[in-house]
């Protein structure tokens, strides 16, 4: 029986205010986090201006690239909102009022509809609105293209409402070991383990506290008994190092 | 009088552990405000897994479209670091112990220094090296690109140590006006004075709290005086919207 095909994915974080560093990003790690949980490893991410050529042209490249990609930030009312024109230009499609998110944003706002707030529906066409249930407007997804706000809350809200019409591979699962040896002390011995066990992935990530220092081993496959054989070796390799360094 | 030419950054941080999720990037907003105060806009970013072809790749399509690349992550002593060697594969040079480099890890490690740590010190040929007060180990330039190490703190450290050698532009400035208005009825009016000055970049950015909502607009650009009269008009069309909304 053949191994079923790992989806891969993209993230494309749109706006200037992540690249001036006047915005912390927090929607990598929530979307690594989940997309590894769904089987679907987040392969790459981007961080681009909110630029209509550098939007098109990142779209593009990535579409062809990944098996789902997902834009955040950019959907808003503002001038400065641009994302939904952009890909529907990268699709060389339309932008047209999606009649479903249209409602959605009649029935939010009720007599406090205007043209900026209408400009939220606009969608290119063949778009399939994805629900935000936060704050109205909706973002949406065309082919493998799904385009989200850009604030976390919502920005999740919409990843909970798409999740469902994703096709999944089997979870990323990982295991972590701490020890205080040093990354040289160990890294010899870790090199052997990752050689004989290549289906785990073994990340050495040393850290340096105030009162502590030593590394973070994260071992990161899809079968739990291959991340316990390599945990055992991992640890056969810190205790016989017991004289440099301990758990 | 001709305007001196802006240089350009892009950021490559590098690891499978942001990618996953495991670890909260804090490297590109650190880069983003240091780069804007030098007069560097940060153009771009692309989070990268740890895998050669990946890195080589990305490392020369960055290089030849933005004057400065800056790469985090995968300089230390374990298998999985292989930032170094992807670089000089980029560069198409060979890898060698840096002998300058080499005289830091000796002096560093003392008689703790081994072969894994020793690996430190290997960098493509004709690269220079950058210094690491906090933990020996250096970073290193080759042409316009700048390798770093991924642990913020050490990141930070390479940074400054580093800063002297960029050719800088006019530092960017900004100015943040924040309304309870909503982003729906700010959008005309601000839409037009955005055309009105195309010199600063008006950003508008809500927010949603728990006892609190409103709008940051972040006004950015290289004058002073543009942006004082920027922030003067929207100041009036605040005003104007009193009866929906005021600051």
């Amino acid at each position: 029986m053949s191994e079923p095909t790992t989806p891969v994915a993209c993230l494309l974080l749109i706006g200037n205010e992540l690249l001036s560093g006047r915005t912390q990003d927090q929607n990598l790690a929530f979307a690594g986090q989940r997309l590894a949980a769904l089987g679907i490893p987040l392969a790459e991410a981007r961080v681009i201006a909110d630029d209509t050529a550098t939007i098109v042209r990142h779209v593009n490249d990535c579409r062809q690239q990944f098996d789902y990609v997902f834009t955040t930030g950019g959907i808003g009312p503002t001038h400065d909102d641009i994302t939904a024109a952009a890909v529907a230009r990268a699709f060389d499609r339309e932008l047209e009022r999606n009649p479903a998110a249209e409602q959605v944003l009649l029935e939010f706002y009720g007599d406090k509809v205007n043209a900026a707030r209408l400009k939220m529906a606009e969608m290119p066409v063949g778009a399939v609105p994805i629900d935000n249930p936060l704050s109205g407007a909706p973002g949406f997804q065309i082919e493998n293209v799904f385009v989200l706000a850009g604030i976390p809350s919502v920005m999740q809200a919409m990843f909970d409402a798409l999740a469902e019409r994703l096709d999944r591979g089997a979870p990323i699962l990982s295991l972590t070991l701490t020890t205080n040896c040093r990354e040289g002390e160990l890294a010899a011995g870790l090199g052997e383990i990752q050689q004989q066990f290549p289906a785990v992935s073994i990340g050495s990530y040393p850290f340096f506290e105030t009162d502590r220092y030593g590394v973070n081993l994260v071992l990161r496959g899809t079968r739990q008994d291959d991340l316990e054989t390599v945990a055992a070796a991992t640890e056969a390799l810190i205790a016989s190092l017991a004289g440099d360094c301990q758990r």
